[in-house]
């Protein structure tokens, strides 16, 4: 599997993860190897010393870097305010813009998103935005300074896939900057289909983390990430309304059409 | 991945690969390598000693085993007598049993199916059997002596994935021998699905010998049967009809709950 | 909406309705009207002399046929004993043939319902036959002697709908005898979407008797059938995959091309 | 069906009707008719003399009010200047608020939609706003002082009818205001599934003026629109993954528990 450019950024694994979740250190870590990933996101709202001397170094031990993302956030001031600190503490200027429109359906709010990556993006970030799946929004993102855009398959936590993939393609066919689908993925297939959808990559973070064996669910998702990449390069067979015969009965038998 | 147990054959690998469709036995050798099978089927309607000669000994070369179909058979009787060919040619009790009910939508006949089933197994035949995604039918299949139950996905060549995984899940709940998925599949993502619905492994044919790049596709299929397998080992999140955030916003901020 | 003919019987009304879950004949009688049914169906195994005294003679005064079935046999001696009391106490060769296979699913068992279709059809009822939405099951039926074929959305008293659209629109498209759905129908779209989908007609029980307001879902499931049957006969528009004004911009403006 | 309140307009029938794509003046007298449409949009950017005299009238005739949209405009100066001349040409506040992102997908912009939303409610009009189906989105244009939401089931003249119910749910389970889905149906069970997801009514534009027989499609919708109605009205059976006899087998066998 290729790495993905996204601004400034080599992402070496397609798949990117969450942690939030997850109860037991030594858990989280085993979880972590085994997905393979290269890019973590950490909620910076929620940030403290003591995470830094826990989990940060664990992931510095791990060689996978940190995405700071915004989650938390309601309003554009505070967006931009905590990408700062983000920057300031981390050093880096990767942020993941997460702008909420409400605690109950935790959706981004695509008016205040837009605005946000904006400021971000004139400050010199390399945003990578949350967003919903709407097809002209996310153009909008772009054309504002998004490095990455990040459609939901379906709303945080829910585990429902991809709801509308006629919306990911969409956005996808368009798209001059990586997409990369964000929230409501469940499953390995899920993860697979939004490779095939012609997403670059993907995050999850409950799927794993609270599976019930988030080791197991981290190497599926790994694995699909990798099947859907290959998957969307080899171009697949058309779908037909009627049936096709994989070896025909009519016509002379050559040795290869005996195998069905 | 698990070796699987089918009566008295162990299958090392969970995806099952079918070969017609592709016109050039290099490309051919690629795909079934890359695929990671260890298995392959082979319609004994068509079989010549030209097929022996070519792509059996390949197969040999590489290891994989050959499952004998009676693909083209529309009876009881050509189905049972195609399964003698096969065994006295290959020497293997395996036989994978079609019994198509017309040539246009190449669809099972499950009342000719369970017939030659019973018969089959009265003759010491390992048989798969492939039929429609009829619970019932499937169920009395497996009391009919089905060594495993393949029941399609959507109709042969159409790449229209699977077309009711209720069924599907219904059938991998009761069955007492695996399950394998069989015809109908076109990416990887409905591979995976295949495993998650709980099937033990899948068979692809179009999909992979008729996709623009075979060995590609064949390399996503493998990887997308791992990730099932894996998947539906981890135990997925149930599905929400609201959002969930990955890290709570609420309680005392401990390291771990950081993270989303 | 035209009537429909089904071997010698007449229906006048597009929606069948079974009866069973609703508790008071009141309610019944006011949802059966509202249904604009003329054609209901009954149980003969639970036939009882106070069901003849009370339901029977509500039927008969609004003029409703009686359909009976051959609910709770699961063979063919069963049904076909049943068939024959039914015929000789409601004096009808209407009979609607279900063997199930299990209590569990109440799935349809298309081996024994074959052999009991051929029976009856023998004895010269006119068989309705309950089966799985298998389109060569459904084919091999009508050629028994099926003189309509009633595949099944989904299971019965799920309420999920027609699981697999694809199927039912396989053996509306094949076949010469009306296509009746059956089992699985929850709401008015659902129903609208069985005509759409080529049925003739639509069964409905659960979806009516065991909603809040029987009468108004009654009332509304009149109306979708009407719906589909008419949407069906007007030849809908071509799905798209891309969007299509409905008044291009461009050319000359007429006055109708003004209007969106 | 109860009248609907939109702001200070009545809607009597819960369809809404578009009339872009019919070539036939009698033709579309005849669907207008048949549809039993209380309310017609028309697009105002392509407003001129000739129009006036013929469709105008004929609406005037029928009784069919008339709601200008701002169909073609792109931006928020555009729309608002677009809806003040349909306010003066048209003698009504009402405005159906569309601002299309790109002339490709045809789809809203929300960021334009929102901003013009809030300038039309402030100039006294009454907006219905065409919008994605982006839940987040559509409250904050309820906010803004539309007084109708107006999401697209999929992107205009597509006919894929509603691409993601579980957004249309949500949104009509938070709106303090009608929601009419708008743009995407094609078929007469997508537009009573509108009704059954919470939608208060429906527009239909193409589906109609461009099915093969225009005025049967008309009734089709009509019904459709009436069957979601009371269907939403009748409170649907839960859905179940199990079956359930529609008469159980089991306890005392009572007359009304005799029917299936």
């Amino acid at each position: 599997v290729a790495p993905l450019q996204i601004g400034d950024y080599t992402l070496e694994s397609r798949l990117i993860m969450g942690t939030g979740g997850i109860t037991d250190l030594a858990a989280l870590e085993k979880a972590l190897v085994q997905s393979g990933t290269t890019l973590t996101t950490v909620a910076m709202r929620r940030y403290s010393p003591e995470t830094k001397t826990s989990v940060f170094s664990m992931l510095e031990r791990l060689g996978i870097d940190v995405l700071p993302n915004t989650a938390g956030c309601y309003t554009v001031k505070d967006t931009v305010l905590t990408a700062e600190l983000a920057r300031e503490a981390l050093e880096t200027n990767l942020i993941k813009v997460e702008v909420i429109a409400d605690e109950h359906t935790l959706l981004p709010d695509v008016i205040e998103t837009l605005e946000a990556t904006e400021q971000l993006a004139d400050r010199g970030f390399t945003p990578l935005v949350y967003t919903s799946d709407d097809p002209a929004a996310a153009l909008r993102l772009e054309q504002a300074g998004a490095a990455a855009v990040m459609p939901l398959g379906a709303p945080i936590g829910t585990g429902l896939g991809i709801l509308n993939p006629h919306n990911i393609q969409l956005i996808t066919s368009r798209a001059q900057v990586p997409v990369v689908l964000d929230a409501g993925i469940g499953t390995a297939s899920e993860a697979a289909l939004a490779l095939e959808l012609g997403c670059s990559a993907v995050l999850v973070a409950s799927a794993v983390t609270r599976a019930q064996d988030p080791t197991a669910m981290a190497e599926a998702m790994r694995l699909a990430v990798e099947a859907g990449f290959h998957c969307a390069a080899a171009g697949r067979i058309p779908r037909r309304e009627h049936a096709l015969a994989s070896s025909p009965a009519e016509g002379i038998i050559s040795p290869l059409e005996d195998l069905t």
